[in-house]
């Protein structure tokens, strides 16, 4: 399914070259496929190695639809309901805000989802807590992109974690870090995301404010 | 310095096979390398693509001296001290526990030190924090490893955080996510990180205990 040799992609270019894709097609992600990609995923970085973690595939269509609705109140009440606020502050292009408006809106078409999950710091105060999870997502989504497969890490759904718990039968102190959607691209390119200038985000030794 | 053609790597190859490298040179890490990793490191994920971070580039003996000295008091609290315990248990094996203590004790050598930072959320705690910056750690030592540049995200300084706030100049509300120290490998090899079977950390469309 993919146009592309997922050998012949370089690793830098693959750096380069993985947006999130927010507008995915129904078509089918094989199990063959899914496997390769979740066991790159799993090369991704875990504090002392320890991998509290699991990785929930989820195809369900009941489930999906239930989190869907979810997301899209997540959507709406920190996107939607600040429509012309947000495209006025220029924060996220015109072109990205209707992206993500239509995942929000068809969130529930793409094939797969994957909820990487972590077990047991439900109740962590731990600003760093992603840090053992997000690297090895950051894995996912590039090896999907090898494959031809897009994704984008989302957790608008986040404020309902308990109905989520609830339908993946997750133990209480287990957390959801993200909902990744993987889907064959049905619009859109692999572009380069567009990001500040270098030089304003990067400082040498120490930080300084910059207008 | 690399023995390989950076563009030479492909991307799946690159995603199973860049460990933690813990054994690192002093040999200096040219600016243009550096920026061109930081570069990558940029086009990760950033949610609602605010880019509200900066990347903190610290070669001053002085700096990390001090905060190695910081890293090491955690390294002995969550490690050096319950070493004969977390042998004896298996959750690191002996050359992964002698490779971080080896790196706790020669933090300061490597050539170039990362602190990528969070500008804003001192206070926050949305357990997800990490998933506007962890993806873009994951780029930066994923493109280090293109250019033969080994590196490791550590977070064992942050019981300091407020002293390397202030060695750093960072505003009251920003947080350092990690500390990834980059140099060129002295010892070991660009191997496939080992990691549980797929088979106990995946799960379809539900979770469940595994013994």
């Amino acid at each position: 399914m993919s146009p592309e040799d997922p050998a012949g992609l370089s690793l830098l270019e693959g750096l380069h070259s993985t947006p999130a894709r927010r507008y995915l097609s129904a078509e089918p992600i094989g199990d063959d496929v899914l496997r390769v990609i979740l066991d790159a995923a799993v090369r991704g970085p875990s504090g002392g190695n320890s991998q509290r973690w699991a990785w929930i595939v989820v195809r369900d269509t009941a489930v999906k639809r239930q989190i869907a609705e979810w997301y899209r109140e997540g959507w709406e009440h920190s996107y939607g309901s600040r429509r012309e606020q947000i495209l006025a502050s220029g924060s996220m292009s015109p072109a990205n805000f209707r992206a993500a408006e239509h995942l929000a809106h068809h969130l529930e078409e793409a094939p797969v989802w994957v909820f990487p999950v972590l077990l047991g710091p439900a109740r962590s105060r731990n600003p760093r807590l992603g840090s053992s999870i997000y690297g090895a997502v950051q894995q996912l989504m590039l090896a999907a992109r090898a494959h031809g497969i897009g994704s984008t890490l989302t957790t608008l759904y986040a404020a309902h974690e308990d109905g989520v718990r609830a339908l993946l039968n997750l133990p209480e102190d287990a957390i959801t870090m993200a909902l990744v959607p993987l889907g064959y691209p049905a619009r859109g390119r692999w572009a380069q995301p567009k990001r500040r200038p270098l030089d304003e985000v990067v400082f040498q030794e120490r930080y300084e404010e910059r207008s």
